[in-house]
């Protein structure tokens, strides 16, 4: 992974420590960016389950697994041992399974290398030792058997390729993955510096509805007043 | 909507305030209602992840969403400012989408109106805001991108057709929309008289059988001592 | 059930206390044991949802339901007053509907039987009062509405087929499930003296491996030197 691409010193990451996930769609469907980056399916399992403040921020490094007969060797190193500080571990796989893509090992390891979460595109395991270890896990779901008989990692930091409902979304190395109680959205490193200050503005609008029609005002009202 | 569906004065409304949607869904079984009136998939997301006394209990106030290229035009005002003091606020779409149906300022809104939830055949969005609410939200599923740039309000306080596993659900406005822990039921106006007797009825024997349960008895002597 | 089935004096009944269903996984995929016996899909809903230390482990007690016009004739008695002390009681239907199969008076009779908990390959329903009773659930999913317009037991402590993304599983009675925060695990009663070694090695390689990675060990490292 480039220097630059590392989540640590990068001011859009500090800059996106402020928004929510929504905040980031609203912007992203503003630049007519599909659905707003959201990857439908992936939710908040730990350190709560879709609860808490917790949020994550971080470049994307991406895994790519894949059945044990695709014609792609088996990456030649332990893909979790070259983790940056700073970033949000991004695991998927070509096939669907009921195994678990990743597991409470995984979670130590990415956390001692500085990692701020992981998002897993499949199923999870040791979910009360992911709790213990008070480190942010998205995914599809929990399980309890571990992806090594039917799979193997075949790609590290490459463009990876989800798909959920007909609905396709590739995911590049360095692209922002923000997490929180509203599910996971794919930010585009190429449209940050456009959709922050979209953010800013809306932020500032929804507020100042927010206000008014608690005290009375109408929807109608509201939205002519600030986001007109 | 006329004012004898409004849930305000309304002692349908009252009486129900004392059974569990699984108590209603018995009542109409027993009336021959397919599936008990249940709406499978959409549980409570706020103000606790299905968890809690929450109940809510109220007519419903009908809201359909289809893509922007509908033949119908798009409805000439907000829905969510029209909201009747009392209603369940039930939201749905013509067509699936991982977009959100509904969010934060929506019910905002529909609280200032008095509503006493809102129901999304679809994804909602803002969790922590509807959280901070203590607003009553359930839904099929969480989500970070609002309708708007796929969607279209077309239709308000007109009946509504809810699909799920090929079972087909008409909920009409002015019916009953109840929800607790265990999701969400459809009282038809209509039936709302007759079913009420049956939930009294067997609520007072399950209560007697569950206490001869915990001291030894058998549930088949029970169950003869108590419903027949 | 033979009496050899019973949970309650069974030493691996015991043993199995010490792991997680994640560790029978592992210990079931050295076996070649398909998917590591895990039951997709069923999740815990009771005393808590997938949250803390709840662990159920017994001989399974099999209920099959089927629907009304099903050719086998209803089974003569009822299956909740004959479920023996220990035993986790597991129920399955051959058509899913969204009815639940499973609900709070069965729990009452189950519980004061002895009963462990109970595995519902469906919806089950009365989320509070199993709450309430403090009795352990898995289930697909929650509900409204009992099962008796459509369904009918056929079976009882019989083997029973569960399916899940076309992946078939035997559950006969007397297998051990296993069910905690990461779900419900299938040990087959013929494989469990092999597999409760192979737990006890990797718990103690994976602890030390953990020790290691979080003093900065590579995962590399820390496997080659604990697991080889």
């Amino acid at each position: 992974m480039a220097a630059n691409t590392s989540g640590v010193e990068d001011p859009i990451v500090k800059a996106l420590q402020e928004y929510t996930t929504c905040d980031i769609s609203d912007a992203l469907v503003k630049l007519n960016h599909p659905n707003g980056g959201f990857l439908p399916g992936i939710t908040m399992w730990s350190p709560q389950r879709q609860d808490g403040p917790t949020k994550i921020v971080g470049p994307a490094y991406t895994v790519q697994y894949a059945p044990k007969d695709d014609e792609r060797p088996k990456w030649p190193s332990h893909y979790i041992d070259s983790v940056p500080a700073g970033a949000v571990v991004f695991v998927t796989s070509t096939r669907a399974t009921s195994n678990a893509l990743y597991g409470g090992l995984m979670s130590t390891r990415a956390k001692a290398s500085g990692a701020v979460g992981s998002v897993i595109d499949g199923r999870f395991r040791d979910l009360q030792e992911q709790k213990d270890l008070n480190y942010p896990i998205f995914a599809r779901d929990v399980g309890t058997t571990p992806p090594g008989s039917l799979l193997k990692v075949v790609a590290v930091n490459e463009p990876v390729r989800v798909s959920n409902d007909g609905q396709d979304i590739v995911i590049n190395p360095g692209d922002y993955l923000v997490g929180d109680v509203n599910g996971v959205v794919v930010l585009p490193r190429g449209l940050a510096e456009q959709a922050l200050p979209l953010m800013a503005k809306q932020v500032e609008a929804d507020s100042k509805m927010a206000v008014e029609i608690q005290q009375g005002m109408t929807f109608t009202e509201a939205s002519k007043k600030f986001r007109s």
